[in-house]
């Protein structure tokens, strides 16, 4: 049974390689509703990589995580241009800088996430940015955090208390954090690693959708 | 006169056009010493701008400004092995990326900027960061900072006494800014907008050595 409310599932295809990038995306797009572009793929592959995803998968939605720090409204409209639906900026670039990327998401239609990472206080930022109205903020635990054993779903409780404000959730994500999170309401669930590593990233994604789906 | 201990001038090659960025260079790299490919211009083109940069000025410093908030390791090792022989790190990201770029740093021999944009407190953050010990930080104003009349300068003075480090300063720098930032004894000092922009990139240049020469 779908339910209603059901969050949005991404995929953060994080490769650097543009050729397996689509590779990825060809192999598992039918269990996602958003389509990732990860940061190191862009800065790899350039913002071609954004329109040749979108061209292959006009359907998906599609998030180009740009984690703007300066030049807002160039790079967002960069992404834009290319076809993205959804571009990042961080939460701790000047408060200009994220007026800039959601003033070009607004005038091109499209959606801005506010990228908490890295933030040392990240409830307190989404407090402080709340009023320049994202579309959503994003609760994530970066890859070089989750080594040292941080997860996403502690900041969960807080946020939900503090902040009323639709958002994403990521960082090392896997099937088995799906029943917590959604007692949160997230609005967007990003998985990476755990499909794009798996030795079969198919029965990785089948494990996610069933696991949100309650099965 | 050429003085001892002159500061490095590094030009922000601040266009999106991978062509447009290589004609500029070709243009005025003879007045600088460090060649930045800056943030907007990687994730539009891709790091391979960094390599065509390289390979067109084998004898520049080359400045990769990834600006890395996640995924230290990953992001600096694409860029050093493009060619790059500096990269940036936000010192805003969590201290385990800011670890992950300097030791990639080290591993091959490279260096490091741990750029301040965006910090609230950059001089506090320079202070938490300090032991790790980045070869740089960067005093930076941001552009979309610069709008509103920030300018990178009125931190020198506090930066100068809290904080003994090497450093880089860049945000809108023109020629006469130069005698009261060179006060401050920076290591390096970033231009980008006064010379691109300009109607003579030549006679920008030329200007800004001269202001450095004491000219």
């Amino acid at each position: 049974m779908i339910l209603l409310n059901m969050p949005l599932l991404q995929l953060a295809i994080d490769v650097v390689n543009a050729e397996r990038a689509l590779d990825i995306a060809t192999l598992i797009a039918g269990y996602f509703d958003v389509l990732e572009a990860g940061t190191p793929l862009i800065k790899s592959a350039g913002i071609g990589i954004v329109k040749r995803l979108k061209e292959k998968f006009p359907r998906k939605l599609l998030f180009a995580d740009l984690k703007i720090m300066d030049a807002g409204s160039l790079e967002a409209s960069m992404a834009f241009d290319a076809g993205a639906d959804i571009i990042s900026v961080c939460g701790q670039a000047s408060h200009e800088t994220v007026k800039e990327a959601i003033s070009e998401a607004r005038r091109h239609g499209k959606k801005v996430i506010v990228d908490l990472i890295g933030a040392r206080d990240m409830i307190g930022l989404a407090e402080e940015l709340r009023p320049l109205m994202p579309d959503y903020f994003c609760i994530h635990t970066g890859l070089d955090e989750q080594r040292k054993g941080r997860r996403p779903s502690e900041f969960l409780e807080e946020y939900a208390r503090r902040i009323s404000h639709p958002y994403a959730i990521a960082g090392g994500i896997k099937p088995e954090d799906i029943k917590e999170l959604i007692r949160f309401r997230p609005d967007i669930i990003v998985v990476g690693g755990y499909v794009t590593k798996a030795e079969s990233p198919h029965e990785a994604a089948r494990r996610l959708v069933e696991a949100l789906r309650g099965g």
